[in-house]
């Protein structure tokens, strides 16, 4: 099965606004409230799919309590773990504008809270397990190098092939240690980990340091996978646009997939832009319109880039 | 005492961040969360004056249950109405380009909640009854005109000398048939409600619907008040710059409590425009900086305004 896990879960609200005018009073036309983090969002693509998943999440106060509620009433199969502190909201307000987003840091876990989040993540025994967002803050540096070790060695093929990790900054970095099957930055998080303008260049630094393949995504020019197989980059057929802010979480939800299937490179990569789009056409981080997902699967260009020297 | 009443009860919750960029991610530098809706405001303003105050406000759900705490902590003495929907939320992000405001519409009120706020009101036997901020979705179209037409008869001098009303739009034109001593809307409130550009001319209209006396604020250009002793034009010694956000509500404040000791109309301009100013200077609505509020009542110019025919 695919888990995936979500330290700093959230509950995510969304409000609609004709135009979010800095320095101006709004009245929200529209609020809608539900379980969030980038874990629970591959989950409810996956779900979508009609994919076997379970997320695990962390939940605590008023808003944990309406977290856990949530993913009960989407029929998401979660592990909750309770912590003491309060689970924090994300806000977006959807306007003329586009998305603007507002993250709380969330509440810090206490050093039995993660032992009890590693042990709902190994007693679910992934096939394939993502590690998804944020870290709350104060958490251990290595905290996802230690997710990715505490898969139970022996429920599947090697630890190596059966993980993702999509995070940025310092998490990513530290979470190498737990040898990622994937990690998968964008453009912008790539730069910013290695100091390195050139992605071919980046993403083989972060090989070297523990990544065993890396997917760059690239926005609306699509996804550069630099594998142990070869370099590709998968281009999307049509620029669409919408709502980008799940679109990373549907690429994450895709190689979670085609991981779990044990798909070649070009396959997943078409599974994966296909996925991206179909989140951008979708209203909310973690809808999907089907029907592009499954016509774009047919249209996206792959193409194989020549090995460089290192 | 000096009671506020607040039908669309609110948890505030502020957000601060560098600058809001429509259309970007931000992660919140500070989230602080506190009881508001514009008769907590009122009411937070004179317990920081040391005046004895009574906030009636409506609580719900969870989020209901922060209001009631932080009241509590805050030590304001409250009657919390319970009701069955979820309390709603306002969020104020603060940024350097000053404060961008997000209100929830709330929850619908049920007639026995309108009953059981209505004889908590009565309950508290008010000499100044201040109805503020906005009515909930769905609520009576003469919500205000009954609540300020519930204080009980015997319980201090005639009620048309003891209640202020501060809201906008229908709320506000139909509240006037509860016979408010003071209606208090700013100048594009006043506009709104009668079409008049002239504010002397527009105040007068609204005394005619039932309003005693008509405070307009002008902003950063202090009052009018079109009363029944006369007209009145008070302007601040200085423009101040802040967080505006809590203005009106202090100059309610001021209202409420030069009413209930019945000061001249002159005296009671110069606390209102001193306690508008301590307001912008404060970090949140409902906070006041006393320093300013008590140097400035010296300094606020009022002018009587030659008497017009109508």
């Amino acid at each position: 099965m695919i888990v995936t896990v979500t330290p700093n879960t959230a509950l995510d609200v969304t409000y609609t606004v004709d135009e979010l005018r800095p320095g101006a009073v709004h009245r929200a036309r529209e609020v809608r409230h539900r379980a969030g983090g980038k874990g629970v969002n591959v989950a409810r693509v996956l779900h979508a799919l009609g994919v076997d998943v379970r997320a695990v999440v962390t939940a605590g106060g008023a808003t944990g309590t309406a977290v856990a509620a949530d993913l009960a009433a989407a029929g998401l199969a979660a592990d909750v773990v309770p912590i003491a502190g309060e689970t924090r909201r994300t806000t977006t307000i959807l306007g003329s504008g586009g998305a603007t987003l507002l993250n709380e840091p969330g509440p810090e876990l206490g050093s039995a809270e993660w032992t009890a989040l590693a042990a709902a993540v190994a007693r679910s025994r992934p096939e394939v397990l993502v590690c998804s967002g944020s870290l709350p803050p104060g958490a251990p540096a290595d905290a996802y190098g230690r997710l990715l070790a505490s898969c139970p060695s022996g429920s599947g093929p090697p630890a190596t092939w059966l993980s993702i990790l999509d995070t940025s900054g310092p998490a990513l970095l530290t979470g190498l240690a737990g040898k990622p099957t994937v990690v998968k930055p964008n453009i912008e998080e790539l730069r910013e980990v290695t100091g390195l303008e050139d992605p071919v260049a980046a993403a083989t630094e972060l090989r070297r340091a523990g990544a065993g393949a890396v997917v760059v995504s690239l926005g609306a020019e699509g996804l550069l996978a630099v594998t142990p197989a070869g370099t590709w980059q998968a281009t999307p057929s049509t620029a669409l646009t919408g709502n980008s802010t799940g679109a990373g979480d549907a690429v994450v939800a895709a190689l979670a997939l085609g991981l779990s299937r044990r798909e070649p490179w070009p396959e997943l990569l078409r599974r994966a832009v296909a996925l991206s789009g179909a989140a951008v056409l979708g209203p909310l981080a973690g809808d999907v319109d089907l029907a592009h997902y499954h016509r774009e699967r047919e249209l996206v260009a792959v193409r194989a880039q020549p090995e460089r020297e290192s």
